[in-house]
């Protein structure tokens, strides 16, 4: 079979090779004529151009990439749909790259595509990340870079988020509405941006309903089981636990239900649960999950969206906008007052 | 600051650029000592190389792909979690490949890869994939490709798998074995070699057991939610409706879980059900869901050593074995005969 490259498709077109080439680059050059002839033969004949030869010339890859730090959570996993959603449109191939919320990882992964191997980045923080000289890096070397849940403040650019303190203060009360005034705050970080955005709605809250805060209440987990575990046995099958629990992150929510069933802790009867979580079992859990449920496939289209508007502009300049969607309390049986 | 390239790197170890450049491309000519210094030297700086250029020389672009189906699935993110182990230790990048089960999707991406983006390939096969001519054109490329959970046997490669039709037979006996004769089997797809094999288990544990196998209990369901649940209302809501359920895949337990509570179908009282799974909250589930739950982990992880040993030998020829490991029946409540 005959290869399908520049050459071939000029043959078949009857136009120069260079006109193809141009046309193929959307140069300002070629009617939008020529162009589209150009383009749905490619298209048609499945013209892949050769990445290093081409990418050389017009420093288009045609690829975005997403970092994130795992995908074992639901609202990376339905984020990334959305942000594919909008590159199939767009006839972009998407990479993802997890850091696993190891910040080494990270720095190595923003290294790595400093050297143009993808056309922009739509990115969400690792929970270890402190210093953000890395992505800075990244960012000056004209990459657009686009952040969406964990976001970066250190970096003008735009971001797409959730209304994180709201959620917080509405969580919090939920469970003060129940009945609840012993509240722990659970999540994995403190540096990162949406942790300190919900701890701070449930701040306000627990002053709103003039419960004295407690800095014990408030607890920064390890992501390392071997130590969750045990941290969270001492917590719930202690004589003074809480009377109930905001985890800031689906796993701690699911892991507090392991230790509970496996200390015979009743939700909610002794201890009521609510949590940031799209998993897709939360109605189904014994008992079902109270969740603040983010709009996580519109992050990501959203997130998508923004970055191919730059892209399709060629605009150098980064915007500086932050677009905030709404999340929502789904009320289920572990936070019910009986 | 000043940049890392090969120039600084050959300056700093008082070498020349050309010493430099082939040690690091592991030349022959150049002794184990020297390569050690300079490999040192440029982990310890982060030195990352152009792409484009060096890629142009040496061909390896120090990245692996995995293409998959879709990650909201547990098992692809636990098998990702096993490749990433591996690939962290040989210092490449992983670059991940979502097909969406869709069949032009999966041929966009091998396209994509042919022009030699990365060193080599992982891959579990959509399910919506028949023809595979798009595979065997980036194998007959020379990109070394190993297949993982879902294979494809029109190409003569590795697979790592696990033991799919004897865990389809103890899905199957271990409903029989408590009180189920009218049992259906579910899957998304019949083209996929575990579906088959998972089915073939099925039908020969039911003539084992002298039941009468009947085709309308083997329903190929539709990926398409607006499809799915009202098959799934019709089948769990009829009279005759089955009292045993074999999904062969996850989501269509969590499927018929949303279904059975809709239609207030108890499990296990009206119905028990069975899934291979490796969800998180299998055991939070009401009832706690039975799973024959594969070693994920060990299978991406294995999958990642084969492929690494043939990069490191430059092996062009495929190596052709078939690794099985064991997944495991987990007998929880809804299976249980009261």
């Amino acid at each position: 079979m005959e290869p399908v490259n520049l050459k071939r498709l000029a043959k078949e077109l009857n136009l120069a090779i260079s006109t193809v080439s141009r046309a193929l680059r959307d140069s300002y050059d070629i009617s939008a004529e020529t162009k589209k002839r150009v383009f749905e033969l490619a298209q048609k004949l499945n013209y892949e151009p050769n990445p290093y030869a081409s990418s050389l010339r017009r420093q288009k890859s045609k690829t975005v990439a997403v970092i994130l730090p795992e995908i074992s959570n639901n609202f990376f996993s339905l984020a990334i749909n959305g942000i594919e959603s909008i590159a199939q449109e767009k006839g972009y191939h998407v990479l993802i790259y997890l850091t696993h919320e190891d910040y080494r990882k990270e720095v190595s992964i923003t290294r790595h595509l400093q050297s143009g191997r993808v056309d922009g980045v739509l990115m969400s923080v690792s929970a270890n990340t402190e210093d953000t000289t890395h992505i800075a890096e990244l960012y000056n070397k004209g990459i657009p870079i686009i952040f969406f849940d964990r976001i970066c403040d250190a970096i003008e650019t735009s971001r797409i988020t959730t209304d994180d303190y709201d959620s917080g203060f509405k969580a919090t009360e939920h469970l003060i509405k129940n009945g609840c005034s012993q509240i722990t705050y659970l999540s994995f970080s403190q540096h990162l941006s949406i942790t300190n955005k919900r701890m701070r709605g449930y701040l306000e809250a627990m002053e709103h309903y003039n419960i004295k805060p407690d800095k014990k209440l408030i607890i920064q987990c390890s992501n390392d089981n071997s130590e969750l575990y045990p941290m969270l046995r001492k917590l719930l099958g202690s004589k003074k636990r809480p009377d109930g629990i905001f985890a800031s992150v689906e796993k701690l929510a699911i892991a507090v239900y392991h230790v509970c069933e496996e200390l015979h802790v009743s939700i909610p009867g002794d201890i009521k649960v609510i949590s940031f979580s799209n998993l897709e079992t939360a109605s189904l859990l014994n008992p079902s999950l109270t969740t603040i449920t983010q709009p996580a496939f519109d992050i990501g289209s959203k997130a998508a969206s923004v970055l191919f508007r730059m892209l399709d502009k060629n605009r150098v300049q980064h915007p500086n906008e932050t677009i905030v969607l709404k999340s929502t309390l789904v009320p289920r049986n572990s936070t019910r007052n009986y």
